[in-house]
């Protein structure tokens, strides 16, 4: 898995270090804004959404957008994805156009579940965790028995940061990786943003035709918000850890749809809050 | 600073530590969403934003938002603040509405400055960079000398910690604090999510009186990202030191403000990334 370039930029810095001030060259993650485009129909086009994300696999960005917000739902329904021609002279890469095949409607309303919606109690919890059990195709599906060993799930983050290469150089990076039951990393993806760095892998299982991910382990680089629980849950994801610490949204919503959930899994330990009714984690 | 007891949960989870399982209650940070609410005119009432977020200071984190958004620029724009009447069974502190003075009319357009602007660069740094440039206060203002001394700067990282208490027992908060010159913290905010701490702060900071914040330094707990510099360049703060990394977007838009950025805060070091130009940094 190889970094692109631009994803990284050098930078002149000066490092202060105990009293003494030295001149170097910073690697730095790279942050530029990306505006999702869709055109559908009798070549109807509709701006989604502007997010600040790090440049690369942007085309899996928009498809695990689209996906994890419901406005597409298979990977037939892309027939095209490309950066638009844009005059901007600083950085031509900013607009992505997703093409929708022919016939296909998009579910625009889906996109705007998470900010108002027509329930007398849209902005609680409880709304958002019920129109995910409406959108996604995956909540319904009998769940796989799956099976984690302790050992080996203490590894993963070192196999995480191991595949990483712009973490570890520039220290700005969050990362989405997705595990087979042995442990063996499958594929990963890097942003600034950590719901990008998730949009782009499961962007990349769509349009590999992976989906739903109901027998592996999502692996997440730092803590574990609602947002990446409901992009999981999206993705028929029903195995999350996190390196970092959960919030209480994303165990209530765990818990609601049966998802394992661990936290702050480190070298020789971690924590279980949620273990899935079919799934066991031995030690 | 004491920390609201509803941002923290006490949850049972299992800890797996070297192979054996232990039972324990933990301390888990809140995630719950916040809908700010504007109302005005002639009983006008405007949803403005959803935001994920940790509660305790709500009325702050509205007031600082609608003002980082440039939606109102003093504190005079705002008479009340409150919880609206909500028939959420889950949280009924989940709607607040800031109600406007009479008379004032709220730039609502500022508030999607982020998202879809006129010019043909729209989504490109440029376009926000400019933005910002047009509607903060005070980016021509004269610039104060300002004069910090790298040993305490290094100390600061550890003042923030102390004075937290959410993240020491969840792990999953970040926090936002402002110091005076002598390297004294004023007051720091905490939520799960960066952008609402930093809000939450500068909320407080308007309802107090103290912008602009020219003569203070921000220290952030986590990254900066461009979301970050942007909300404090709104609020008149020059200098800006992060415990974590710099994002590239970040650097250019304080470089591009002249605002001294520190990345990288610790213990005995740290990186400059941009100093001010009448700023002086001595070691």
């Amino acid at each position: 898995m190889e970094t692109p370039a631009y994803s990284i930029k050098h930078l002149r810095v000066i490092r202060i270090n105990e009293g003494q001030a030295l001149d170097f060259i910073d690697d730095i993650a790279v942050e530029e804004p990306l505006e999702i485009r869709v055109s559908y129909g009798m070549n109807e086009k509709k701006s989604i959404s502007v997010t600040m994300r790090t440049p690369g696999n942007d085309a899996e960005l928009a498809a695990g957008f689209l996906f994890t917000e419901g406005i597409i739902w298979q990977r037939e329904h892309i027939s095209a994805v490309s950066h638009s021609d844009s005059d901007c002279s600083r950085n031509a890469e900013n607009e992505i156009t997703v093409e929708l095949a022919e016939d296909f409607t998009p579910q625009l309303m889906n996109a705007e579940r998470n900010f108002y919606t027509t329930s007398s109690c849209g902005v609680c919890g409880k709304g958002s965790i019920q129109s995910i059990r409406t959108v996604s195709l995956f909540q319904h599906r009998e769940r796989k028995a799956l099976s984690a060993d302790a050992t080996w799930l203490c590894r993963l983050p070192q196999v995480l940061r191991s595949a990483q290469n712009n973490f570890s150089t520039t220290g700005g990076i969050h990362a989405s990786g997705i595990f087979d039951l042995n442990g063996e990393l499958l594929a990963l993806r890097e942003d600034v943003g950590r719901h990008n760095a998730l949009d782009k892998l499961i962007g990349y299982a769509l349009l590999e035709g992976w989906l739903p991910l109901d027998d592996k382990i999502l692996l997440l680089s730092g803590r574990a918000s609602f947002e990446l629980i409901q992009k999981a849950a999206m993705a028929g994801i029903t195995f999350v850890a996190a390196i970092g610490a959960p919030s209480s949204l994303a165990v209530d919503l765990a818990r609601e749809f049966d998802m394992s959930l661990i936290g702050f899994l480190k070298e020789s330990r971690f924590n279980i809050y949620h273990q899935g009714e079919r799934h066991r984690i031995e030690f």
